[in-house]
């Protein structure tokens, strides 16, 4: 398999999009104990939890920023989540991101969902997670996947009142596991093989 | 553009290579000063240099390990190089991976250069290199792409007198910016896109 062409991945700026607000969307879990102990409780019903991610790209200034919903004052995700037991996965973030970002509608935004960039693997009921599956881990408890998306050239996103929606360029996320932690803090590096084709407005 | 089947990359025993040596390569430059006068001598003949490197990869206990060159006790690099002005990319890596790792002759192996993993940019003539060019650089120094290279069944590799390959495992450089620099310890995330299939002997 011989493949040397670079994807091209086309960066609309973040003033083509727009933005409103809609109901709540609560945290299941107040802790990270309650948390992994609801993990634990859907491994023995429903075995490895999937979880899908996605990565939605802008440009400010020339610069690709990655779009994060903000929960409190601090804690930063990807917008995405946890699969159904058997769900396709590119259909599952679709659900996921309409969920988290799509107006309330039947009219939800026509989600392209590209490459798979990191895959992360959670070996135990706990916060630390791995780019591999461990040596000696059989049982993961948890394959996390983050997938580009492709944004169209304009749209709208509805963002959960209780959450804020950043767009946060590049530089800030790189060498920042402190701030982003492990999965987000390495997007810069998996999205380098990547051209950006930047288009201004 | 939907892409949505991730990549297969098959993985060899590391048993199922054989190695010799060959006179020394020896480094062109005896401090980083020096590399870096160098390097913006180069720059002013010949404007950004542009390197390319190759990810090679065996299987040992069945989880994936990289092939670096060891100068000295404890710097560790990928093998390749600078390319020369208007050189292909893959041409280039295949010219730097038999410099580096083939036999002395005119047998080359058939090397099989795969899928662009990073690209990482040298903004100044400094030793920080970023996963993106950083805003406001339009002439960055250099520019360097790690390119997976798939490895067949069986091959002989001849390594330099002055140098040691050494096969090292993911796990053991991820997070390990410390021993391994920025560049290196963060290609487990890069490869973690990829499915391995880890072939027994």
């Amino acid at each position: 398999m011989v493949v040397q062409s670079s994807s091209i991945v086309a960066v609309h700026p973040l003033s083509s999009y727009s933005f409103g607000t809609k109901e709540p969307k609560l945290e299941k879990d107040t802790s990270v104990a309650d948390r992994l102990a609801r993990m634990r409780l859907n491994y023995m019903k429903e075995g490895m939890r999937t979880s899908v991610e996605g990565i939605l790209l802008v440009q400010e200034h020339n610069h690709p920023h990655i779009l994060l919903l903000q929960i409190g004052n601090t804690f930063c995700k990807l917008p995405g989540g946890r699969l159904k037991p058997g769900e396709n996965e590119i259909e599952g973030l679709k659900r996921k991101l309409s969920s988290k970002l799509g107006a309330n509608s039947a009219i939800q935004p026509n989600w392209q969902i590209g490459e798979c960039v990191a895959t992360w693997w959670r070996p135990n009921f706990e916060t630390v997670m791995y780019p591999y599956c461990p040596p000696h881990i059989t049982k993961p408890k948890e394959c996390k996947k983050l997938f580009m998306v492709h944004l169209p050239e304009r749209e709208y996103f509805a963002v959960p009142k209780n959450l804020k929606l950043l767009a946060v360029p590049l530089f800030e996320l790189y060498d920042n596991v402190q701030r982003y932690g492990p999965v987000i803090s390495t997007i810069p590096q998996q999205l380098s093989r990547f051209q950006f084709n930047m288009i201004s407005q």
